[in-house]
């Protein structure tokens, strides 16, 4: 096992990012043509992108690869002018997390025979970058033993809107590791408040370090016929456009974790970095939630008058926003359209983004 | 007494219509650059100044004259291309009704020897245009015997946001016609509902019909400076810009109507029309009362997407605008400025507004 000094970067480890998703419940802010990672949403004056990249720089230096659809792939290297522009891996269409991982790994397994692979998504906030980096340190050790490791987030609430992954017993090598009992889908808030008594659950935030030999070995053991298009197109990349729309759409969470923490290949790094995926307005609020101020403002302040009211605004568009009289209510206001609703309800705009699609309004989702 | 017969144009009766006030309880639809006057607040597709014209065509024809603010003078034209360009007098700066409905009056007494002036604000709304038009025709009788005859809305509400008129006795000439008591200021809810449980009080709508020289004289009586002044304009226009700004800024009901009625000078044509000023958006949202639909929009509704929400949108910039579980909310998108407010707390825009003008924001206000 190798054990670099913190502060270095982590040799042989390479970062892979999938940068997919069009966030819908953070519609308007979010949506395809323009999806959740190019958007600051914790008012730090960087995307989510950017902070991803912020915060593996220290741990990868310019080992990093970020897997993104064609339509982003200007995008991310305009907010990331210093990438190197084979850094992007275009998928030709989106086809879920294993084929989009799955791809990258084929690819490093050419590229670096020492590569150690750990996937981190695009649209993700962390609030301590530097226990951030100790997981990650942690889990390369285990991932280079040949573990797939995933780093299991404690959970701070019984949030119903998570995956959860069972804690199974110490590691022999590291008391601190642990095998990964089971995953387990989003919940309801009742056994989610089971899980958060017990102690021993935690969340799934699709971080996930291995060997990229380990990951297809393990794929290939579900479906040897995806692992082998994998390394077929990264020997051959000419083979991308046809071999990609035959690939399987599934989450790396069905096709490799759940099958290899049942046969006890998973080991899973406890930690607590405040974590949150951001996944709509109420999440996004929750961020905020330090800040004494009535109404939270994600962006100018100036641009926001408020008047015995509470909640969040996001003044995206140049105009100015009043807001008279109602509380928790969230505001998301872009050049093209305007979203009004309160906290409680933040999660039901997927419905709005789904009517805007009926009505042909495709430039606005 | 004339009796026209009803249909026809009243004859020498001028319309005269103050059109001006920014109607800040109205932002960001209406502020001091666009007021009120100048939108369409009832979706029928005509302004509230057109409408206004729309309803006083068929009573007076081409005798209008319109008193508004040198920088409303060129939008009054746009929004009513026939109208001849001296039918718009403009105001070197605003002083309040009486200097504004003053001028209008010593302007047609040197114009027409018979006028008789019926004064109409430019951004009120009237249901039944029939109905008001009877209304006026019965106090344009009693103008040319000398009284100075106001409108007497029938209260639908016991409202504390309206002036009232107290009716006095019948006039011996026509019992349909009452002496004005006295007017009385905004009172309490509480008051305003023992004032409608009497039957004898009216809304003042500002409506007055009176001979010009009954008119003048009377003011006469109470300033003659500002009679004389007024007077002196209309034999000498060139002397308005430096006369204007000596003149008192006072309401017509202060300066004339109140001492008047005190004095039993002042006759009430009681009428029922659906009148009402549309003073704030909780007076827009009752509009829609009969309307059993729960967002009411005032525009286009192909902009609106609402999801268990009820109150008024108002989508005045072309953008999609999302409502999703709120209740009673108003909403008012404009190109530059979004207010977010209850239908209860309606009334404390004028803060937001005051709040802009602090900020230098005089461009929003």
């Amino acid at each position: 096992m190798r054990s670099p000094s913190n502060g270095a970067a982590i040799e042989h480890l390479w970062a892979v990012v999938p940068a997919g998703g069009a966030g819908t419940r953070l519609w308007p802010l979010s949506r395809s043509t323009s999806p959740k990672f190019l958007h600051d949403l914790t008012g730090s004056g960087r995307t989510l992108l950017q902070e991803t990249r912020d915060r593996l720089a220290p741990l990868v230096a310019d080992r990093i690869v970020i897997v993104t659809g064609r339509a982003h792939r200007d995008a991310v290297l305009a907010q990331l002018p210093d990438l190197a522009p084979d850094a992007v891996v275009v998928e030709p269409s989106a086809r879920d997390s294993m084929a989009a991982i799955g791809l990258a790994a084929a690819l490093l397994e050419r590229r670096d025979p020492d590569a150690v692979l750990g996937s981190f998504a695009a649209d993700h906030v962390i609030a301590d970058p530097g226990a951030f980096a100790e997981a990650v340190r942690v889990a390369v050790g285990a991932a280079e033993d040949g573990w797939l490791v995933t780093i299991g987030i404690e959970p701070t609430a019984p949030s119903p809107a998570f995956g959860y992954i069972r804690l199974g017993s110490p590691l022999a090598t590291d008391p601190g590791i642990r095998v990964a009992s089971s995953f387990v889908e989003k919940p309801t808030a009742e056994v989610a408040a089971d899980y958060l008594a017990t102690g021993e659950y935690r969340w799934n935030a699709g971080m996930f370090v291995a060997r990229p030999d380990v990951l297809l070995d393990l794929l290939a053991e579900t479906d040897p016929d995806f692992a082998a298009a994998l390394r077929g197109i990264a020997e051959d990349p000419a083979t991308l456009e046809s071999v990609w729309p035959t690939l399987p759409r599934i989450a790396l969470d069905h096709a490799v974790a759940e099958p290899a923490a049942a046969a006890g290949r998973v080991a899973v790094v406890p930690a607590a970095f405040g974590w949150d995926d951001v996944g709509d307005f109420a999440s996004l609020a929750t961020r905020f939630d330090g800040d004494d101020r009535p109404v939270r403002v994600l962006g100018d302040e100036a641009l926001v008058l408020a008047r015995e009211a509470t909640g969040i605004v996001v003044p995206d568009s140049g105009r100015v926003v009043a807001v008279v009289g109602l509380d928790d209510v969230v505001i998301v206001d872009t050049p093209d359209a305007l979203l009004v609703t309160t906290r409680d309800r933040a999660q039901e705009v997927k419905a709005i983004v789904a009517a805007l699609g009926e009505m042909g309004r495709d430039d606005l989702t």
